[in-house]
């Protein structure tokens, strides 16, 4: 008997508006793009061509993943699956950054400011002032959530730590009754988890980036460590092209 | 201190493909048309002009639905609330009439036949092959489902058995937790359930359609009775055409 192994399917949301604008975004709720809305399809075509069907999916609560998701598994036929949203998935919180320019904040603060806010393992921005427009006081999906649970700026290693409880609580168990599990979020968020399963250093992760679209499928152990490291893009080439695309923004 | 009363919005998916060509549909799992996602934006439009913001929400596992909830919850700010997917939610299994014509049903075996099966309580049409290719014989999303609760036709009646246990299990305890509960689903599951909210009689049910696209919302009391009889359309006028409307369907 072949042993078991538990498959994640991984997905960043397509284009975003401030994605297009070159905008920090964190938490703030902007829409896809036309061009993310085609990134989603393709997405799900991709899914049904490779005949990876999700059973469950686990989405953020914020607005591209949940709109990259919907589109997704309607194209793959898989719409009707059961859904669970979290903003323990959300995109790292940008702190005061959110709403600025990239650009202008590279010209700004400089190359080694910049590099260590974007990519550092443990630096995070400035914590965003409860009253900026961008910060997300108030906000009806938070609601519920404690006042001390509630970010006002994270680094990488912050998003590692809240995404983990729920990796382990409701990510896990499903993966171990045998389901394929889609987990639809956010460039920052979704680092963090490759991080921890590919166990990645503090240094190495500054240099990893996901790019928007392409499905990335991991296969799992028994110890829920990657059979294969760094999973399988469904499409590689594609993968590759909107990695380097990353790497050159706010450039 | 005023009573409790407990809040529920019932939602009809707008057009379908087989709306639109006047076929029989059933579970067979069409697409909404650009008008139908036209109705859901501005079902989403009526949710938040009204300030009825609902907290959790329940589909069926049929596209139109799910894409109708996507898009109404969308426009009305609560795409990240949570959401549970369930076949007791789907449209009535319309047996062998799935795909045929409503016109050329109706010719080929008359009104009184006609309005039995499309009306009647208890009266089911009869069942579908499980060869047809309208039949959901090896769907994956009814893979789970003990063979003997996956129906071959439904009347009303049928709709309401399967129906019952959600309501009581999964749709009243986010009532009693005080949530704002969205049901979008389908003509005869939401009538359905009117019938059971609203203590309709087994012929009185025969004349009551719901329009698609219009929030209804229910004022529930400590049984979880209406506070008000039928409760009231976020767009009344609109209800009432769309009514008008639907009683012409097949003529």
């Amino acid at each position: 008997m072949a042993p078991m192994t538990y498959r994640l399917v991984l997905l960043r949301h397509g284009e975003s508006e401030w994605n297009a604008k070159n905008l920090f975004t964190g938490w703030v709720d902007v829409d896809l793009t036309a061009k993310g809305e085609a990134e989603a399809r393709r997405g799900g075509e991709l899914l049904r061509a490779r005949g990876v069907l999700p059973d469950v999916l686990h989405t953020s609560v914020l607005r591209r993943a949940i709109r990259t998701a919907n589109i997704t598994l309607d194209v793959a036929d898989r719409h009707w699956i059961p859904v669970r949203r979290s903003w323990r998935l959300n995109e790292r919180h940008y702190g005061a950054l959110q709403g600025k320019d990239k650009k202008q904040t590279l010209a700004e603060f400089g190359e080694e400011q910049f590099m260590l806010w974007r990519r550092s393992y443990d630096t995070p921005p400035p914590p965003i002032d409860p009253g900026d427009e961008f910060a997300q006081t108030g906000e009806p999906r938070y609601a519920d959530l404690p006042p001390e649970l509630l970010p006002a700026t994270e680094c990488l290693k912050d998003v590692l730590e809240r995404f983990l409880p729920y990796w382990y609580d409701a990510i896990v168990p499903d993966l171990r009754r045998g389901q394929t599990v889609a987990v639809v979020a956010h460039g920052n968020s979704l680092r963090a988890l490759v991080k921890h399963l590919d166990g990645i250093s503090d240094d190495a992760i500054a240099g990893l980036n996901i790019p928007t679209g392409v499905p990335l499928v991991y296969e799992l152990d028994e110890s829920l460590r990657p059979v294969t490291a760094g999973g399988e893009y469904l499409d590689p080439d594609a993968a590759a092209a909107a990695i380097e695309a990353v790497k050159n923004q706010g450039r």
